[in-house]
């Protein structure tokens, strides 16, 4: 049998929700690894909703839990319901989403909180000794909600991301996108992703390295 | 200079828009073989919007264009400005979008129509000498635009949706989801994608080869 992970998404969509390419890479890369993947999302509204043309901000509200489910073609269960003992590790694509949805951190930086059942799912997968795999701007999220612990990420070059995140209590290291940071001690394992890009083959190859690093740290 | 490739959306969700998974990944293969992407899609507003965990309708309505800018990233133009001499081929993915949006082929089946703009430039493509790639249930929409040159097309093995499209016009053939299909004559390539699934690693094969072979008929 192979390895089961969470896979938890913040809405359908780069500027106010999962970034889709990251959130479908990383299940390919879990499919062809044999994992078995269990996608979660909180049944919470959006912050807000962005036309992703104009960047601009529509008179809409829309679900996180119903829009993740547009990636995962239907297969989705409410982040409350997933429990530590039904998975062997935990990865959080990203897009604005983890700092809008999943976390208040694109509002308030350093003095962000995670929302309840994210931190409350991070926290018990990394006191479980099981690997937390997290990209693009998700690293801050989990670095707010396992702070305690001091944990080593990484989200790129982006200087002023960095610096909060080392505000809140975590260490930060550059990386570039075709590479990722592990920090062993807390085994967590990030990436940068579409905080550098360019192009989904270049984050492809930062992705593919986490997942299977995550895999490998579940060992 | 890489080719320039046309990549056609219809929303975003399998059941009201384009297949993510599918788009995501021809995104991908286009990437690493070297070429350059224009996506596109229709300024028409969606058939309607499915929550995709019910798959119940939901009261809103949606914009297949700006829809459609969440898979990339913002970086993609109207239907109606894409024209022939700016792209080498042409590939449209799947989902429901295609026989909703695209096309009315959910609705009417072999009686149905394909918005203009669509077989305006599906043709223009076949005219000029130009391969044309269709992955799920959009090579229905094919079929039926370019139904008065017989193309053959795959849809996998559902016998009732290839009756339909041998009743427009066209040859349907049984293939495997890691399998396409080449209409040599009239460069169409299609592959059934997540018409069979089961799993992203599996339609992956089918779509790998599929932009491949589009790729091999610019030449």
């Amino acid at each position: 049998m192979g390895k089961k992970v969470g896979v938890i998404l913040s809405g359908c969509g780069v500027f106010d929700g999962t970034e889709i390419q990251e959130a479908v890479l990383t299940l390919l890369f879990l499919d062809r690894a044999g994992a078995q993947v269990v996608c979660a999302a909180p049944d919470i509204d959006q912050l807000h909703v962005l036309n992703h043309m104009s960047n601009e901000e529509m008179n809409e509200q829309r679900n996180v839990l119903i829009e993740s489910a547009r990636i995962t073609r239907g297969d989705i269960v409410d982040l409350k319901s997933l429990k530590v003992d039904h998975i062997d590790a935990l990865i959080l694509p990203g897009g604005f989403g983890a700092a809008k949805n999943l976390s208040d951190f694109a509002l308030k930086g350093p003095e962000a909180t995670v929302l309840p059942e994210l931190k409350s799912i991070l926290r018990a997968v990394h006191d479980a000794g099981k690997p937390i795999g997290a990209l693009c701007i998700a690293p801050a999220a989990v670095a707010k909600a396992l702070n305690d612990f001091s944990p080593a990420v990484t989200i790129g070059d982006e200087m002023g991301t960095a610096a909060a995140i080392e505000t809140m209590g975590a260490s930060h290291h550059q990386c570039k996108v075709d590479e990722i940071h592990i920090d062993t001690r807390n085994r967590i394992v990030t990436t940068p992703a579409y905080m550098l890009g360019p192009g989904i083959k270049d984050v492809a190859i930062g992705i593919e390295k986490l997942v299977d690093q995550v895999l490998a740290l579940t060992d």
